[in-house]
């Protein structure tokens, strides 16, 4: 019998993957399991984008083009133009979802043994991108108490090794909500500068800032052209998780050139995504209006609410549907294993994503979970409530 | 500025992509191209699956299970079983296309340096995965004399080193057309279980077998239950090149389930194009026997012109829509760029892909090109015409 492979053992699971069967053990008891766990938004795709799909021309749906539908390019470019992001057609590879274009970036940029350095806690399928593709994720620590800033520069000076070939950030963040300012990318901007780096940013979340704060993108940095790589998605924006398309935006023509040879390699991206993504591109603004209203409220309640849990600390995310929150708990894997498996409040329990899994320097996070806050705000307020009499009767509760 | 990957070097552009520019100029030029270089069939997508996306039901287009729409493998996996290959849906992931579930085997059976052989010519593409995954493509060349038969088991035996981790096959095959017999299979059944090797096979054409030929599947081989590891699709079966769905089906557990982290890592494969898939499987059978009857016609035409042409050997593909054709030219690569650049037949000339791009060999391949032929006969009568006159003119020919 052949042995798979070692990369194969060296992937994580993801942070909640072994929750799984106990939250369907829970469900199978008859309770009714809340999920804070998942990015995936209960929020209407645009009408605009179904029914692109639903008035479907075409007679064969057949191969686009490897960069992606050269009309939905331009329209993205323009896009990307109106928020002051000076690219054009060229310089966007339409991808299958933000997940290839990070692959495709690690592939183009990096050789095997190369390293990135990446602010933690963070998404934990950029693990994934990082194996498939041989890159060792260098992990620099933020934290909570500073309600996960970007950490000091020398921090990232004291990682940097002749194998660093860049530095990756999600602004705004997930699974922070931190929304990175003008004056931490610009030291983002010296440091790759100075040391000749990739600067990779992913920025599917831009539209998701709150409080008046502006979101800047690594694009709008000057002298980045050739260091600056950007990933996007539609799965946020526009509510369209499912249809995989993504983009990688740069201006450096070798990557871009280099990254269309492994798009070649794969034919094309999801066809009807495409069709999607660019009548999503026509999407009114009052839809986004309407999001931004429901999210804020969401994030209001959820903010205020946890923080009155004694032993809870909820930062405030100025960005994304995401937050980190500390618990009163010995090992936060423990107890959102024991909320599915020995507990439920009048019938309700809740999943929530452990804080470790999106560390990389083991120990770290043992006391912090993700909340996606996705779910309409009735729904939040029962989460909360199941959470707190849950914290209450937690056998490893620390105070 | 820093520098992109050395893999990104390796990769080597798709056979036809330098003669694109030129086919540009021909276009410019008023003349009118027939493009034999693609698989890009011009068969209608069946109505039941453009109907099941024109009357999509979903309000928001959510993440699908990592594997797939559990609907979907369920269906496929009876497909499956009516063509005698004894699988379930929980050995079944659905990917982005063949092409994912080629890199998702790669990554997930083999170590970067280990080896795979693989017949040459072979779908130029498998370099893109390897590269991708840090593979070494060892090639055994098969001969247009022997009409790319499978190359006798010696040559595999002599190839074989203590990195040589799998045997990969496509089926019918693309480039050559060649359908493998009971006995090559069985002889490969031999080789991999002495050897103890993952058996990969590349089935996408399996409905594309002609002259009564039955296809033999890597999955109804005895005894290979860990070997074993099939590559499917949608996009040639149902000509939806576009919606990027395969699929890859193994009985080996460990491999389905270090597979499915990589899988989890990208989130889910395509959304719209699950359901155009799992619609698919409903397509009436007189689809098939009409597909059927149009290319087992234009294969006859094809082949019986072409024999005709001074110099030219075309031997009789059993399955798929290619053929690697014998041209009577100094050198392929030249021939394909100047019936582009430097002639038309009364205003037409044709795009045909050069053999050396599907060799690993070098020089191997410099009289061959594919054609495919996936146009009407009208058309393939045109190209072939086109051709001949060509070859009567070229400088470079040799007879």
């Amino acid at each position: 019998m052949p042995n798979i492979s070692n990369r194969g053992d060296l992937m994580p699971a993801s942070p909640i993957r072994k929750l799984v069967p106990f939250a369907e053990q829970a469900k199978e008891r008859g309770t009714h399991v809340i999920h804070l766990n998942i990015g995936q938004p209960d929020i209407f795709t645009p009408e605009v984008a179904l029914d692109a799909v639903r008035n479907l021309p075409d007679k064969v749906i057949e191969y686009s083009h490897s960069a992606g539908n050269e009309s939905y390019r331009r329209k993205l470019a323009k896009y990307y133009q109106s928020i002051g992001i000076d690219v054009d057609h060229t310089e966007i590879l339409i991808t299958t979802g933000g997940s290839e274009a990070l692959t495709f970036a690690f592939l183009s940029c990096l050789n095997p043994g190369d390293e990135v350095i990446i602010p933690e806690p963070f998404y934990a399928n950029y693990n994934g991108f990082a194996i498939a593709a041989g890159v060792k994720i260098v992990p620099v620590t933020s934290t909570i108490e500073n309600s996960f800033a970007l950490p000091p520069i020398r921090d990232f000076e004291a990682l940097i090794t002749p194998r660093t070939k860049g530095i990756v950030v999600c602004n705004p963040n997930n699974p922070t909500g931190y929304l990175y300012s003008k004056e931490e990318m610009k030291e983002l901007r010296q440091l790759v500068l100075k040391h000749d780096l990739f600067f990779f940013s992913d920025e599917v979340y831009r539209e998701f800032c709150y409080d008046d704060n502006k979101h800047l993108s690594v694009m709008h940095l000057q002298g980045l052209e050739e260091h600056a790589v950007m990933f996007d998605s539609v799965s946020k924006r526009f509510s369209e998780c499912g249809v995989r398309i993504g983009a990688l935006v740069s201006k450096n023509k070798d990557l871009i050139s280099t990254a269309l040879k492994f798009g070649q390699a794969r034919l094309s991206p999801p066809g009807l995504g495409q069709i999607v993504g660019e009548a999503s591109l026509d999407t009114p603004e009052q839809y986004f209006t309407d999001v931004y209203q429901e999210y804020i409220q969401r994030r209001d309640f959820l903010v205020e609410e946890l923080n009155k849990i004694p032993g809870v600390v909820c930062p405030e995310p100025k960005g994304a549907f995401y937050t980190m929150v500390k618990l009163p708990v010995d090992d936060s894997d423990k107890f959102c294993q024991w909320i599915l498996s020995d507990f439920d409040h009048e019938g309700q329990t809740v999943m929530m994503a452990p804080g470790t899994g999106f560390y990389s320097t083991p120990g770290k996070g043992m006391n912090e979970v993700r909340i996606a806050y996705v779910l309409e705000r009735k729904e939040l307020a029962r989460a909360i409530e199941v959470l707190r009499v849950a914290l209450e009767n937690y056998p490893g509760r620390q105070i």
